[in-house]
Protein backbone atom coordinates (compact mmCIF):
# COMPACT_ATOMS: atom_id res chain seq x y z
CA UNK A 1 0.00 0.00 0.00
CA UNK A 2 1.37 3.51 -0.75
CA UNK A 3 1.15 6.77 1.73
CA UNK A 4 -1.16 8.09 -0.68
CA UNK A 5 -3.77 5.14 -0.38
CA UNK A 6 -3.27 5.47 3.19
CA UNK A 7 -4.16 9.01 3.62
CA UNK A 8 -7.12 8.81 1.24
CA UNK A 9 -8.29 6.22 3.92
CA UNK A 10 -7.64 8.13 6.49
CA UNK A 11 -9.48 11.37 5.00
CA UNK A 12 -12.82 8.58 4.00
CA UNK A 13 -13.19 7.10 7.05
CA UNK A 14 -12.83 10.37 9.04
CA UNK A 15 -10.32 8.38 11.32
CA UNK A 16 -6.50 7.38 12.02
CA UNK A 17 -7.00 4.67 14.28
CA UNK A 18 -4.74 1.88 14.71
CA UNK A 19 -6.00 -1.30 16.36
CA UNK A 20 -3.07 -3.37 18.25
CA UNK A 21 -4.45 -7.05 18.06
CA UNK A 22 -2.63 -8.15 20.99
CA UNK A 23 -4.39 -11.32 21.91
CA UNK A 24 -3.37 -12.95 25.58
CA UNK A 25 -5.82 -15.99 25.86
CA UNK A 26 -6.14 -15.16 29.81
CA UNK A 27 -7.78 -11.84 28.45
CA UNK A 28 -10.43 -12.96 25.71
CA UNK A 29 -14.01 -13.75 26.74
CA UNK A 30 -13.91 -17.79 28.23
CA UNK A 31 -16.37 -18.42 25.27
CA UNK A 32 -13.59 -18.78 22.85
CA UNK A 33 -11.48 -20.83 24.23
CA UNK A 34 -13.59 -23.83 22.85
CA UNK A 35 -12.87 -22.70 19.59
CA UNK A 36 -10.52 -24.53 17.43
CA UNK A 37 -8.53 -21.49 17.05
CA UNK A 38 -9.56 -19.06 19.48
CA UNK A 39 -7.16 -16.50 18.72
CA UNK A 40 -8.37 -16.21 15.29
CA UNK A 41 -12.01 -16.18 16.61
CA UNK A 42 -11.28 -13.59 18.73
CA UNK A 43 -9.36 -11.42 16.06
CA UNK A 44 -12.05 -11.77 13.57
CA UNK A 45 -14.71 -10.96 15.73
CA UNK A 46 -12.69 -7.41 16.59
CA UNK A 47 -11.89 -6.95 12.83
CA UNK A 48 -15.39 -7.80 11.43
CA UNK A 49 -16.69 -5.51 14.19
CA UNK A 50 -14.59 -2.74 13.84
CA UNK A 51 -12.98 -2.11 10.79
CA UNK A 52 -15.00 0.63 9.07
CA UNK A 53 -14.07 2.64 12.18
CA UNK A 54 -9.90 2.44 11.66
CA UNK A 55 -7.34 2.96 8.90
CA UNK A 56 -5.06 -0.10 10.21
CA UNK A 57 -4.55 -3.18 12.59
CA UNK A 58 -1.21 -4.29 14.15
CA UNK A 59 -0.76 -7.41 15.45
CA UNK A 60 2.47 -7.78 18.37
CA UNK A 61 4.12 -10.73 17.23
CA UNK A 62 5.13 -11.44 20.96
CA UNK A 63 1.48 -12.38 21.87
CA UNK A 64 1.69 -14.79 18.59
CA UNK A 65 5.07 -16.44 19.45
CA UNK A 66 4.23 -17.18 23.16
CA UNK A 67 2.17 -19.60 21.64
CA UNK A 68 4.30 -21.47 19.20
CA UNK A 69 3.31 -22.89 16.23
CA UNK A 70 -0.50 -22.36 17.26
CA UNK A 71 0.74 -18.52 17.75
CA UNK A 72 2.20 -18.17 14.46
CA UNK A 73 -0.61 -20.22 12.67
CA UNK A 74 -2.98 -17.30 13.97
CA UNK A 75 -0.57 -14.48 12.99
CA UNK A 76 -0.71 -15.84 9.20
CA UNK A 77 -4.68 -16.30 9.55
CA UNK A 78 -5.34 -13.13 10.97
CA UNK A 79 -3.35 -11.44 7.90
CA UNK A 80 -4.51 -13.61 5.48
CA UNK A 81 -8.16 -12.52 6.48
CA UNK A 82 -7.20 -8.60 6.58
CA UNK A 83 -5.75 -8.98 3.06
CA UNK A 84 -8.20 -11.01 1.43
CA UNK A 85 -11.36 -9.45 2.98
CA UNK A 86 -10.21 -5.70 3.92
CA UNK A 87 -7.53 -4.81 1.79
CA UNK A 88 -8.23 -1.14 2.23
CA UNK A 89 -6.48 -1.69 5.88
CA UNK A 90 -2.64 -0.53 6.37
CA UNK A 91 -1.40 -3.83 8.19
CA UNK A 92 1.72 -3.45 11.11
CA UNK A 93 3.74 -6.40 11.98
CA UNK A 94 4.80 -5.20 15.30
CA UNK A 95 7.82 -7.00 15.60
CA UNK A 96 10.66 -4.49 16.77
CA UNK A 97 13.15 -6.91 14.61
CA UNK A 98 17.04 -5.68 12.78
CA UNK A 99 20.05 -7.97 12.40
CA UNK A 100 23.39 -7.57 10.24
CA UNK A 101 22.38 -6.81 6.79
CA UNK A 102 21.53 -10.36 5.22
CA UNK A 103 19.88 -11.21 8.20
CA UNK A 104 17.42 -8.21 8.06
CA UNK A 105 16.20 -9.61 4.42
CA UNK A 106 15.30 -13.04 6.04
CA UNK A 107 12.88 -10.78 8.23
CA UNK A 108 11.98 -8.72 5.29
CA UNK A 109 10.90 -11.90 3.36
CA UNK A 110 8.87 -12.76 6.96
CA UNK A 111 6.80 -10.06 7.10
CA UNK A 112 6.60 -8.24 3.49
CA UNK A 113 6.33 -11.75 1.33
CA UNK A 114 5.51 -14.94 3.59
CA UNK A 115 3.17 -13.33 5.54
CA UNK A 116 2.07 -10.01 3.12
CA UNK A 117 2.05 -6.92 5.90
CA UNK A 118 2.36 -3.79 4.49
CA UNK A 119 4.90 -2.74 7.60
CA UNK A 120 6.63 -3.90 10.11
CA UNK A 121 8.40 -2.09 13.20
CA UNK A 122 12.18 -2.27 13.88
CA UNK A 123 14.71 -1.39 15.97
CA UNK A 124 17.66 1.08 14.90
CA UNK A 125 20.29 0.35 17.15
CA UNK A 126 22.26 -1.55 14.89
CA UNK A 127 22.27 1.10 12.47
CA UNK A 128 21.95 1.82 8.96
CA UNK A 129 22.61 -1.59 7.41
CA UNK A 130 20.37 -3.41 9.60
CA UNK A 131 17.52 -1.18 8.54
CA UNK A 132 18.21 -0.53 5.06
CA UNK A 133 16.93 -4.66 3.93
CA UNK A 134 13.57 -3.66 4.99
CA UNK A 135 13.29 -0.36 3.03
CA UNK A 136 14.38 -2.05 -0.58
CA UNK A 137 11.11 -3.76 -0.41
CA UNK A 138 8.81 -1.45 -2.82
CA UNK A 139 5.66 -0.12 -1.39
CA UNK A 140 6.49 -1.41 1.79
CA UNK A 141 7.05 0.74 5.01
CA UNK A 142 9.17 0.10 7.90
CA UNK A 143 8.42 1.68 10.89
CA UNK A 144 11.76 2.60 12.97
CA UNK A 145 11.27 2.70 17.20
CA UNK A 146 12.08 6.61 17.87
CA UNK A 147 11.17 7.13 21.08
CA UNK A 148 8.93 4.83 22.99
CA UNK A 149 6.20 5.17 25.55
CA UNK A 150 7.98 3.32 28.33
CA UNK A 151 9.73 4.84 30.71
CA UNK A 152 12.65 2.81 29.84
CA UNK A 153 12.58 5.49 27.09
CA UNK A 154 14.24 7.50 29.29
CA UNK A 155 17.18 5.03 29.86
CA UNK A 156 18.79 6.26 26.48
CA UNK A 157 16.81 7.65 24.06
CA UNK A 158 16.74 10.64 25.25
CA UNK A 159 20.08 10.64 26.38
CA UNK A 160 22.39 13.46 24.88
CA UNK A 161 24.31 12.36 21.55
CA UNK A 162 27.13 15.11 20.47
CA UNK A 163 24.60 18.10 21.58
CA UNK A 164 21.46 16.45 20.78
CA UNK A 165 18.81 13.55 22.06
CA UNK A 166 19.77 9.91 20.96
CA UNK A 167 16.55 10.01 19.30
CA UNK A 168 16.74 12.74 17.23
CA UNK A 169 19.85 11.48 16.09
CA UNK A 170 18.64 8.63 14.62
CA UNK A 171 15.72 10.75 12.97
CA UNK A 172 18.54 12.42 11.28
CA UNK A 173 20.74 9.66 10.34
CA UNK A 174 17.55 7.74 9.03
CA UNK A 175 16.67 10.28 6.65
CA UNK A 176 20.38 9.94 4.67
CA UNK A 177 19.92 6.20 4.26
CA UNK A 178 18.92 4.49 0.90
CA UNK A 179 14.90 4.69 0.49
CA UNK A 180 14.15 6.51 3.47
CA UNK A 181 10.80 7.38 2.11
CA UNK A 182 9.85 4.03 3.37
CA UNK A 183 10.47 5.13 6.73
CA UNK A 184 7.87 5.83 9.31
CA UNK A 185 8.41 6.41 13.43
CA UNK A 186 6.94 4.98 16.15
CA UNK A 187 7.04 7.50 18.94
CA UNK A 188 5.15 7.35 22.05
CA UNK A 189 2.13 9.30 23.15
CA UNK A 190 3.53 9.42 26.90
CA UNK A 191 5.75 12.33 25.31
CA UNK A 192 3.23 14.71 23.68
CA UNK A 193 5.58 17.67 24.49
CA UNK A 194 8.52 15.66 22.03
CA UNK A 195 6.34 16.44 18.82
CA UNK A 196 7.06 19.86 18.12
CA UNK A 197 10.79 19.05 18.28
CA UNK A 198 10.34 15.84 16.31
CA UNK A 199 8.25 17.72 13.46
CA UNK A 200 11.41 20.25 13.10
CA UNK A 201 13.30 16.54 12.02
CA UNK A 202 10.68 14.44 9.85
CA UNK A 203 7.96 16.83 9.21
CA UNK A 204 6.31 14.62 6.32
CA UNK A 205 6.92 11.30 7.94
CA UNK A 206 4.24 9.32 9.38
CA UNK A 207 4.29 8.12 12.81
CA UNK A 208 3.07 5.23 14.78
CA UNK A 209 1.70 6.38 18.14
CA UNK A 210 1.38 4.13 21.16
CA UNK A 211 0.18 4.77 24.21
CA UNK A 212 -2.81 6.89 24.25
CA UNK A 213 -5.48 5.33 26.57
CA UNK A 214 -4.07 2.41 28.88
CA UNK A 215 -0.60 4.50 29.17
CA UNK A 216 -1.87 7.42 29.79
CA UNK A 217 -0.92 9.57 26.81
CA UNK A 218 -4.05 12.33 25.11
CA UNK A 219 -5.23 12.16 21.93
CA UNK A 220 -5.71 15.91 21.31
CA UNK A 221 -1.89 17.03 22.79
CA UNK A 222 -0.69 14.68 20.39
CA UNK A 223 -2.67 15.92 17.03
CA UNK A 224 -1.67 19.41 18.31
CA UNK A 225 1.79 18.82 17.75
CA UNK A 226 2.30 15.89 15.62
CA UNK A 227 -0.19 16.51 13.13
CA UNK A 228 1.23 17.64 9.79
CA UNK A 229 -0.77 18.49 6.36
CA UNK A 230 -1.29 14.89 5.22
CA UNK A 231 -2.45 14.35 8.82
CA UNK A 232 0.60 12.12 9.43
CA UNK A 233 -0.38 10.22 12.59
CA UNK A 234 -1.64 6.19 13.00
CA UNK A 235 -2.62 6.52 17.21
CA UNK A 236 -2.85 2.70 18.15
CA UNK A 237 -4.56 1.74 20.73
CA UNK A 238 -4.89 -2.26 21.89
CA UNK A 239 -5.82 -3.25 25.87
CA UNK A 240 -8.69 0.02 25.52
CA UNK A 241 -10.48 -1.58 22.88
CA UNK A 242 -9.94 -4.82 22.80
CA UNK A 243 -10.48 -5.86 25.89
CA UNK A 244 -13.46 -3.48 26.29
CA UNK A 245 -15.37 -6.49 27.77
CA UNK A 246 -14.78 -9.68 28.40
CA UNK A 247 -18.46 -11.17 27.69
CA UNK A 248 -20.17 -12.71 24.73
CA UNK A 249 -20.41 -8.69 23.72
CA UNK A 250 -17.04 -8.32 22.98
CA UNK A 251 -16.66 -7.32 19.95
CA UNK A 252 -19.65 -4.59 19.94
CA UNK A 253 -17.81 -3.23 22.99
CA UNK A 254 -14.93 -3.20 21.16
CA UNK A 255 -16.70 -0.99 18.70
CA UNK A 256 -17.80 0.80 20.55
CA UNK A 257 -14.55 2.28 22.23
CA UNK A 258 -13.06 2.13 19.25
CA UNK A 259 -15.95 4.54 17.53
CA UNK A 260 -15.55 7.25 20.98
CA UNK A 261 -11.72 7.30 19.46
CA UNK A 262 -13.01 7.72 15.41
CA UNK A 263 -15.33 10.47 16.56
CA UNK A 264 -13.04 12.35 18.90
CA UNK A 265 -10.35 11.69 15.39
CA UNK A 266 -13.16 13.45 12.95
CA UNK A 267 -13.92 16.60 15.41
CA UNK A 268 -9.98 16.96 15.24
CA UNK A 269 -10.10 16.46 11.24
CA UNK A 270 -13.21 18.99 10.54
CA UNK A 271 -11.34 21.35 12.30
CA UNK B 1 21.12 -23.97 32.61
CA UNK B 2 23.97 -22.41 34.57
CA UNK B 3 26.93 -20.38 34.28
CA UNK B 4 29.29 -22.81 36.01
CA UNK B 5 27.67 -26.10 33.95
CA UNK B 6 28.73 -23.49 31.33
CA UNK B 7 32.23 -22.88 32.18
CA UNK B 8 32.33 -26.76 32.87
CA UNK B 9 31.39 -27.86 29.30
CA UNK B 10 33.88 -25.32 27.97
CA UNK B 11 36.92 -27.02 30.30
CA UNK B 12 35.93 -30.32 29.43
CA UNK B 13 35.51 -29.80 25.66
CA UNK B 14 38.81 -27.53 25.59
CA UNK B 15 35.84 -25.56 23.52
CA UNK B 16 33.98 -22.51 23.96
CA UNK B 17 32.90 -22.45 20.01
CA UNK B 18 28.95 -21.36 18.92
CA UNK B 19 27.91 -22.85 15.87
CA UNK B 20 25.18 -20.35 14.14
CA UNK B 21 22.46 -22.40 12.59
CA UNK B 22 21.44 -19.85 9.98
CA UNK B 23 19.66 -22.22 7.65
CA UNK B 24 19.41 -20.62 4.35
CA UNK B 25 17.12 -23.34 1.83
CA UNK B 26 19.42 -21.50 -1.21
CA UNK B 27 22.55 -22.85 0.48
CA UNK B 28 22.43 -26.08 2.02
CA UNK B 29 22.88 -29.08 0.26
CA UNK B 30 20.56 -29.85 -2.57
CA UNK B 31 19.84 -33.16 -1.96
CA UNK B 32 18.33 -32.46 1.34
CA UNK B 33 15.58 -30.68 -0.32
CA UNK B 34 13.40 -34.11 -0.94
CA UNK B 35 13.56 -34.26 2.78
CA UNK B 36 9.86 -33.69 4.49
CA UNK B 37 11.73 -30.91 6.76
CA UNK B 38 14.72 -29.99 5.12
CA UNK B 39 15.74 -27.26 7.36
CA UNK B 40 15.63 -29.95 10.33
CA UNK B 41 17.10 -32.74 8.65
CA UNK B 42 19.93 -29.92 7.78
CA UNK B 43 20.47 -28.87 11.27
CA UNK B 44 20.16 -32.34 12.91
CA UNK B 45 23.24 -33.78 10.63
CA UNK B 46 25.54 -30.22 11.54
CA UNK B 47 24.62 -31.21 14.92
CA UNK B 48 25.22 -34.80 15.10
CA UNK B 49 28.18 -34.51 13.42
CA UNK B 50 29.83 -31.11 15.46
CA UNK B 51 28.14 -31.44 19.16
CA UNK B 52 31.26 -32.49 21.18
CA UNK B 53 33.23 -30.04 19.44
CA UNK B 54 31.07 -27.13 20.01
CA UNK B 55 29.54 -25.82 23.59
CA UNK B 56 26.21 -23.94 22.25
CA UNK B 57 24.26 -23.33 19.34
CA UNK B 58 22.52 -20.61 18.05
CA UNK B 59 20.08 -20.41 15.51
CA UNK B 60 19.27 -17.02 14.23
CA UNK B 61 15.35 -17.02 14.03
CA UNK B 62 15.23 -14.86 11.59
CA UNK B 63 16.15 -17.59 8.99
CA UNK B 64 13.25 -19.93 10.14
CA UNK B 65 10.53 -16.82 10.11
CA UNK B 66 11.50 -16.44 6.46
CA UNK B 67 9.78 -19.73 5.75
CA UNK B 68 6.57 -19.09 7.70
CA UNK B 69 4.67 -21.92 9.81
CA UNK B 70 7.67 -24.46 8.12
CA UNK B 71 10.30 -22.42 9.60
CA UNK B 72 8.73 -22.17 12.63
CA UNK B 73 8.00 -25.82 13.06
CA UNK B 74 12.04 -26.54 12.08
CA UNK B 75 13.04 -24.07 15.10
CA UNK B 76 10.57 -26.09 17.24
CA UNK B 77 12.48 -29.74 16.26
CA UNK B 78 15.92 -28.27 16.47
CA UNK B 79 15.82 -26.96 19.73
CA UNK B 80 13.25 -29.81 20.76
CA UNK B 81 16.40 -32.24 19.45
CA UNK B 82 19.07 -30.57 21.18
CA UNK B 83 17.59 -30.88 24.84
CA UNK B 84 16.67 -34.21 24.69
CA UNK B 85 19.71 -35.59 22.51
CA UNK B 86 22.18 -32.91 23.44
CA UNK B 87 21.03 -31.51 27.14
CA UNK B 88 24.85 -30.11 27.89
CA UNK B 89 24.67 -27.83 25.28
CA UNK B 90 23.97 -24.37 25.66
CA UNK B 91 21.23 -23.14 23.55
CA UNK B 92 20.48 -19.54 21.92
CA UNK B 93 17.67 -18.10 20.48
CA UNK B 94 19.12 -15.09 18.55
CA UNK B 95 15.53 -13.33 18.24
CA UNK B 96 17.18 -9.80 19.04
CA UNK B 97 13.50 -9.02 20.67
CA UNK B 98 12.69 -6.57 22.85
CA UNK B 99 9.50 -4.34 23.76
CA UNK B 100 7.21 -2.76 26.49
CA UNK B 101 7.16 -4.99 29.54
CA UNK B 102 4.14 -7.51 29.11
CA UNK B 103 5.30 -7.64 25.84
CA UNK B 104 8.77 -8.76 26.37
CA UNK B 105 7.33 -10.84 28.94
CA UNK B 106 5.65 -12.60 26.31
CA UNK B 107 8.48 -13.12 23.97
CA UNK B 108 10.33 -14.25 27.33
CA UNK B 109 7.50 -17.27 27.49
CA UNK B 110 7.97 -17.80 23.84
CA UNK B 111 11.66 -18.41 24.14
CA UNK B 112 12.36 -19.73 27.51
CA UNK B 113 8.93 -21.99 28.02
CA UNK B 114 7.19 -22.80 24.50
CA UNK B 115 10.57 -23.43 22.99
CA UNK B 116 12.75 -23.89 25.86
CA UNK B 117 16.13 -22.23 25.19
CA UNK B 118 18.94 -21.32 27.51
CA UNK B 119 18.78 -17.94 26.97
CA UNK B 120 18.09 -15.29 23.88
CA UNK B 121 19.60 -12.02 22.51
CA UNK B 122 17.56 -8.54 23.16
CA UNK B 123 18.37 -5.28 22.21
CA UNK B 124 18.49 -2.34 24.83
CA UNK B 125 17.17 0.85 22.71
CA UNK B 126 14.06 0.58 24.93
CA UNK B 127 15.72 0.11 28.47
CA UNK B 128 15.12 -1.06 31.87
CA UNK B 129 11.42 -2.15 31.48
CA UNK B 130 11.74 -3.78 28.01
CA UNK B 131 14.68 -6.07 29.55
CA UNK B 132 14.30 -6.81 33.07
CA UNK B 133 10.80 -9.37 32.00
CA UNK B 134 13.57 -11.35 30.49
CA UNK B 135 15.98 -11.65 33.07
CA UNK B 136 13.23 -12.73 35.88
CA UNK B 137 13.54 -16.08 34.46
CA UNK B 138 15.94 -18.26 36.63
CA UNK B 139 18.75 -20.31 34.85
CA UNK B 140 17.98 -18.55 31.98
CA UNK B 141 20.56 -15.80 29.95
CA UNK B 142 19.74 -12.76 28.42
CA UNK B 143 22.10 -11.39 25.64
CA UNK B 144 22.34 -8.46 24.76
CA UNK B 145 23.48 -6.40 21.65
CA UNK B 146 26.31 -3.85 23.18
CA UNK B 147 28.55 -3.87 20.03
CA UNK B 148 27.91 -5.61 17.07
CA UNK B 149 29.78 -6.81 14.39
CA UNK B 150 28.54 -4.68 11.36
CA UNK B 151 28.89 -1.58 10.14
CA UNK B 152 25.82 0.24 11.12
CA UNK B 153 27.63 -0.35 15.14
CA UNK B 154 29.34 2.91 14.24
CA UNK B 155 26.02 4.73 13.36
CA UNK B 156 25.06 4.96 17.08
CA UNK B 157 26.54 2.31 19.13
CA UNK B 158 29.95 4.27 19.23
CA UNK B 159 28.71 7.88 19.57
CA UNK B 160 29.47 9.66 22.94
CA UNK B 161 26.69 10.26 24.62
CA UNK B 162 27.52 11.99 28.32
CA UNK B 163 31.01 11.08 27.84
CA UNK B 164 31.20 7.78 26.97
CA UNK B 165 30.06 5.56 23.85
CA UNK B 166 26.58 4.57 23.75
CA UNK B 167 27.43 0.72 23.95
CA UNK B 168 29.09 1.27 27.04
CA UNK B 169 26.34 3.43 29.09
CA UNK B 170 24.72 0.37 27.79
CA UNK B 171 27.14 -1.78 29.54
CA UNK B 172 26.84 0.15 32.61
CA UNK B 173 23.41 0.96 32.98
CA UNK B 174 22.18 -2.39 32.41
CA UNK B 175 24.39 -3.36 35.76
CA UNK B 176 21.81 -1.95 37.58
CA UNK B 177 18.81 -3.77 36.48
CA UNK B 178 17.57 -6.81 38.08
CA UNK B 179 18.40 -10.08 38.00
CA UNK B 180 21.84 -8.67 35.91
CA UNK B 181 24.02 -11.58 36.72
CA UNK B 182 21.10 -13.22 33.95
CA UNK B 183 22.88 -10.92 31.36
CA UNK B 184 25.58 -11.78 28.66
CA UNK B 185 26.60 -9.27 25.73
CA UNK B 186 27.49 -9.20 22.48
CA UNK B 187 30.26 -8.01 21.14
CA UNK B 188 31.17 -8.25 17.51
CA UNK B 189 34.85 -9.88 17.25
CA UNK B 190 35.66 -7.27 14.35
CA UNK B 191 36.37 -4.99 17.06
CA UNK B 192 38.94 -6.83 19.21
CA UNK B 193 40.35 -3.68 20.44
CA UNK B 194 37.60 -2.46 22.43
CA UNK B 195 37.50 -6.07 24.65
CA UNK B 196 39.81 -4.38 26.87
CA UNK B 197 37.77 -1.61 27.86
CA UNK B 198 34.64 -3.37 28.07
CA UNK B 199 36.36 -5.58 30.41
CA UNK B 200 37.09 -3.32 32.63
CA UNK B 201 32.73 -2.49 32.90
CA UNK B 202 32.07 -6.07 32.92
CA UNK B 203 34.97 -7.89 34.31
CA UNK B 204 32.61 -11.25 34.80
CA UNK B 205 30.07 -11.59 32.01
CA UNK B 206 30.00 -14.32 29.41
CA UNK B 207 30.26 -12.09 26.12
CA UNK B 208 28.62 -13.92 22.68
CA UNK B 209 31.29 -12.64 20.24
CA UNK B 210 30.13 -12.91 15.98
CA UNK B 211 32.05 -12.24 12.80
CA UNK B 212 35.02 -14.31 13.73
CA UNK B 213 35.93 -16.03 10.02
CA UNK B 214 33.52 -14.66 7.41
CA UNK B 215 33.02 -10.98 8.74
CA UNK B 216 37.24 -10.67 9.82
CA UNK B 217 37.22 -11.56 13.22
CA UNK B 218 40.41 -12.71 14.47
CA UNK B 219 40.24 -15.39 17.10
CA UNK B 220 43.76 -14.92 18.92
CA UNK B 221 42.87 -10.73 19.19
CA UNK B 222 39.34 -11.42 20.98
CA UNK B 223 41.04 -14.25 23.59
CA UNK B 224 43.71 -11.71 24.41
CA UNK B 225 41.24 -9.02 24.89
CA UNK B 226 38.40 -10.37 26.14
CA UNK B 227 38.53 -13.44 27.80
CA UNK B 228 38.62 -13.38 31.84
CA UNK B 229 39.15 -16.27 34.50
CA UNK B 230 36.10 -18.32 33.71
CA UNK B 231 37.41 -17.83 30.01
CA UNK B 232 33.75 -15.95 29.53
CA UNK B 233 33.37 -16.17 26.06
CA UNK B 234 31.85 -17.39 23.44
CA UNK B 235 32.62 -17.60 19.60
CA UNK B 236 30.17 -17.94 17.11
CA UNK B 237 30.88 -19.42 13.54
CA UNK B 238 28.00 -19.78 11.20
CA UNK B 239 28.35 -19.91 7.46
CA UNK B 240 31.86 -20.70 7.96
CA UNK B 241 31.47 -23.88 9.47
CA UNK B 242 27.85 -24.85 8.23
CA UNK B 243 28.33 -24.10 4.47
CA UNK B 244 31.92 -25.97 4.55
CA UNK B 245 30.54 -27.83 1.60
CA UNK B 246 27.38 -27.94 -0.13
CA UNK B 247 27.74 -31.54 -0.98
CA UNK B 248 26.85 -34.99 0.44
CA UNK B 249 29.93 -34.38 2.57
CA UNK B 250 28.58 -30.83 4.41
CA UNK B 251 28.16 -32.54 7.70
CA UNK B 252 31.84 -33.91 7.81
CA UNK B 253 33.04 -30.92 6.07
CA UNK B 254 31.45 -28.55 8.58
CA UNK B 255 33.16 -30.82 11.42
CA UNK B 256 36.77 -30.19 10.13
CA UNK B 257 36.10 -26.64 9.91
CA UNK B 258 34.70 -26.68 14.05
CA UNK B 259 37.64 -28.95 14.41
CA UNK B 260 39.91 -26.21 13.08
CA UNK B 261 38.28 -23.59 15.35
CA UNK B 262 38.29 -25.81 18.54
CA UNK B 263 42.03 -27.00 17.97
CA UNK B 264 42.96 -23.45 18.39
CA UNK B 265 40.93 -22.76 21.11
CA UNK B 266 42.56 -25.81 23.17
CA UNK B 267 45.73 -24.27 22.40
CA UNK B 268 44.54 -20.96 23.57
CA UNK B 269 43.14 -22.30 26.89
CA UNK B 270 46.34 -24.42 27.36
CA UNK B 271 48.32 -21.76 27.78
Amino acid sequence: MTTNQLVQEINKKKSFLCIGLDVDLNKIPQHLLKEEDPIFAFNKAIIDATHYLCVAYKPNTAFYEAYGLKGWKALEKTINYLNEKYPEIFTIADAKRGDIGNTSTMYAKAFFEDLAFDSVTVAPYMGKDSVEPFLAFEDKHTIMLALTSNAGAFDFQTKTVEGKELYKQVLETSKTWENSENLMYVVGATKAEYFADIRQIIPDSFLLVPGVGAQGGNLQDVCKYGMNDSVGLLINSSRGIIYASSQEDFAQAAANKAEELQKEMALILNQ
